[in-house]
């Protein structure tokens, strides 16, 4: 298993399972002389825990930030940053009736069969808890950006079928989504969300749901030609993420039944700037794989959690039918934790091409 | 610019520009043994090749490909293999007016931004050109694949607003695929997006589609935890191809407004194969990221080709207000030549990640 | 900073500052189903503590291996492996005086031009305190090895002029080599070498030395041509420790002096074990960059350590001249201490050439 | 095979056989606005060609470099470079009796181990010829260096046991080594010498040698701690060349019987410079695995040449002996020839590492 590294040069390698003693990370290549501010890891480790409001899994994890290298007097000297979350309201009990048994739409099933053996407990390295190293981090890169004026911005653009009207068109702030429980920066439909994920708890069942992301200030020239284009990386970042089945950016489906002519996204000199810009900025922000200055514009779309509580029909590894219920506790929608994880892996992505970019020119 | 290889066992490096003097690629990584059919690797390039029909570009390439080392008698050594193909048909001078001007939507301002100059002739570097290479890549890793009984399907499931109807529950061979220009393996649906295209064509203009991707015979077990899921490399695959503005997996964007109940694939056991499948292989063929044995399913979105034979406002390198008209020879639909290209980049994903595989276990 | 990982497919990143909260290592890539012998980790440990001698530092560290993830039932699951070291004894007031100042030999100057700032207590990250994630990560990979049979032995050859006699001719066990404290498997020799070390510290001074490694029952076939040939891996591994300054295998330097006719190593067929074998091995175990299933011989020549318990001139951050005297805890000599080091990195660059050989045939 | 890259930024990817069409490499990470001078690239060819002198072999190959890709008016823009050499002068048939042979000390046998085939014409991928793309490649990082004011210089300093006196304490210009086909700068040793070779040629037999080389003008700060130190990297490079047993730098081998007072590097306060240097330079340039900005030394231990113009016994694929006489062409001493390949090894290390050194801070 040699896919826990994330970066060729802003390198995070992420470890730990649900039901083990901590979940933690290494990040080389920050670079040497970043100020960083642990309450800020901190508080975004606190939108990503769970049992944080009443629509999110009540397993009750404080999740306290420990770092153990990399750091003197609260500045990075260059070298990797040792950090890890230890696990402490574990409760693997709730998983023995699993030992034998393949949850749906789970990765009981397919890692049993890649590695032959599996921890059981909690979905062991599959579960999502890992993303806390993404989290940790996701907020040392941002913190990273915003050196260079780079701001990030997440947000729960639908839930079930209800849809945030007009994203595109609005400026979107920090606090509007941190305002309410379901991270939509739009009240009235935050409302509504609510009580969509409300209703689908209370029936045992989930929902699925979109975040959308942009990413602000970000200078032209980042992103690598051919494989390594400035979306195929964020891509790949955001597929990544547990539930994830979808990634857009731009226009993104909505375009292939566009016309050139329609599409297209004409140069013009912007005065006030003494800038170049796009009339429309229709590509997303990212023109052959390169930043082009503009904002980037991208969506991902998450399946409905797949732990029920209600009863499914499944089989164990000897093929025999049986009866699944989860035991353990669960989020009715993966949305509004998931949004500080989509986030940082933004960050994390934009960090590398950052230091990427750094050898383009002579 | 480190961005031009893909995978970490079996790796390919691609090279060249457009108007240079030939494009090409190394493939490292490829085992020992395998019996190279150099006729079948003309056959991918030749589907792939400008001028094959009339809803192509009529750029004239034979693009014949050369084979210059890692192959002895025809079969690999574990020696890298290199090979390429001429470029003959340029027409720099079409490219002349372009020296100081941004294309729209194209990138010639992001990478005079990121790097200061650039070869300005047919689009250098940012030329979809450099798939030559991807695809003679990819032919060999289909070779390899098939040692498996893996087969790789892509086929035209959208051009506009044309979509071909209940793709998921045909089966779709290449002959049908083969069978028509468009490659759209439904006849009826093929010849409505022929006559689109050749419509959109006709105005000076083009249009964008989705290309749907079927990967048959994958053994269960493929795919690394975390960051390198199957999906997500699969993911960054297609993100990093000319055009492409989305990538979805299974049930993609729609399952964002399904409940869990409905959208978990629940297991069974086949008593016909003795194998465990699931019952409706919404998971698209992979679960936590590491495929399941069942059929692989993804779907690629691309954007209307930005260069049109209209004429289209735009800038120059000092901001000033000046007409494009595309002078070159272009497509008006990128989906047919693009196949190819979809099905080179799964196949050198699934390669790689069996070479990766190999290591899961003592 | 991104020089901390080391391998492609067995790969270590280790972390951690001398008096930073601890050291570690994550290792990726280690197969599942590896049964891990805990207390053997914990004894390569004890091997490389300070501490553990009267001829090493008197630091006094017991060095406990916390393991955090990776195993279930103490077997390796395919998760990235995670585990650290707490610090324990550390003397940060014994370094205060060396805030500004420069010691000689030491990576105290080139670290502060590097990155503009450094953590110095005990020499931060260039301190050899980071290879306690070293013997972590290479205890592990020497009991993956040993499920293939191969054995790696490395012990004293030379302190200062001391040599010891006829090593390539003998037969050397584990039990030879610790049935002494300077791991010098003749024991004649270990007190001549144990009599210097001793004189050399009662000086205030410190002493060289030579480690010799010999890797038993390594399978033909490992080793990639061109770059990652087998000795070129194993040298960088050994030139990466602390006060290594040379590497040499098979007859090394003392080969430049041959003709061809002399250091020819003639294929034989032995008829016992019905294996192809060189007459005198002097190749060193690999030919072409490639193990070929003889034992693979190795040397490694080691500076005398820096800091001296007696004055030394230098200069401080603004090039003033001042006197400094180490007033930490050191070794007269690294061999005794680095031999468990040297055997890690070994481990580790075969257990990677292992996986890595895994792709070379269909 | 995936060892056939060098570099993490400044990456180079070699490819060819010996007796293959051509041979030659890509360049990816070459940082644009660089302007080639080509009629350097192909002086450093003609350094390394065969046929060049009366003490080389005889295949008579022009080796003229062909550029394919990356360079726009003969500057870099970014682009992979890619670039090739044809083979003109093969004698296959040269080659046809070792078609089931393994020829003493070379790898022939550990090849077909290996990969269970191989191409046996000259040693196929294992030849020495492969290094025609490390020296195209070296040459374009030297012309990179020369932007920062850095120089490479190596040579003959010991054939057999003829050693050129005094080395360290001399200035050595290209002039001097360039003024001799042994490449010795020392006229009275230089003669010495290719009388040796002259002699041992005469016996149908070879000798080994050894290069210096010393790196000028190399800021302080490259090389990254811990795995990837700076003479870690050096030393790889040095022992993936074809026939080379030991790397040394700084005081090497000699510094294991030197003590700590004796061998550490004071540092002083150079008025002149205004800069922080040592007293000796034992270091060799490098401290704690990065460059302090002094001349960085180091030597390279060449076995003499396995391919003898006499008989020499040997066995057959099935264990048979048989005898063996080389028919192909080849050098009494690879020291000549070698020379600029050592140049252009350390050349893309340095390279690779300036550009890695600008992630170091903020």
């Amino acid at each position: 298993m040699t896919g826990s590294s994330f970066g060729k040069l802003f390198k995070v390698t992420i470890w730990g399972e649900s039901h083990g003693p901590a979940v933690g990370m290494v990040l080389e290549g920050c670079p040497a002389g970043l100020k960083i501010d642990i309450a800020d890891v901190q508080r975004e480790l606190n939108r990503r825990r769970p049992g944080q409001s009443s629509i999110t899994t009540n397993r009750e994890e404080k999740d306290q930030v420990i770092f153990l290298s990399g750091l003197f007097e609260e500045i990075t000297t260059g070298a990797p940053i040792s950090a890890m979350v230890e696990n402490k309201d574990q409760r693997s009990q709730d998983y023995e009736h699993l030992e034998k048994s393949y949850r749906p739409s789970h990765a009981d099933f397919t890692y049993q069969e890649k590695y032959g053996l599996r921890d059981y407990r909690g979905g062991g390295r599959s579960s999502a808890r890992e993303t806390v190293g993404r989290v940790i981090a996701g907020s040392i890169a941002k913190q990273f950006l915003k050196t260079f004026g780079i701001e990030i911005i997440a947000w729960a653009s639908q839930i079930g079928e209800i849809v945030m009207p007009d994203q595109d068109q609005k400026e979107i702030s920090y606090e509007q989504v941190e305002s309410n429980i379901v991270r939509c920066p739009d009240i009235k439909t935050a409302k509504k969300m609510q009580k969509l994920i409300e209703q689908v708890r209370s029936e045992g069942d989930t929902i699925g749901g979109i975040i959308s992301c942009r990413l602000k200030g970000v200078p032209s020239g980042l992103g690598e030609p051919v494989f390594d284009k400035l979306h195929a990386d964020l891509g790949k970042a955001m597929l990544s993420i547990n539930a994830v089945k979808g990634f857009e950016y731009g226009k993104g489906f909505s375009c292939v039944s566009l016309k050139g002519s329609e599409h297209n996204d004409i140069f013009i000199f912007d005065q006030e700037s003494k800038k170049i810009k796009t009339e429309k900025n229709d590509s997303g922000g990212i023109q052959g794989g390169i930043s082009n200055g503009m904002d980037i514009n991208f969506r991902v779309a998450f399946k409905p959690v797949s732990t029920l509580m209600k009863v499914q029909r499944s089989i164990d590894d000897e093929g025999k039918e049986k009866e699944i219920k989860g035991k353990g506790r669960h989020d009715p929608c993966v949305i509004p934790r998931a949004i500080p994880i989509v986030e940082a892996m933004a960050a994390l992505t934009l960090a590398d091409h950052i230091l990427r970019n750094r050898s383009s020119k002579l």
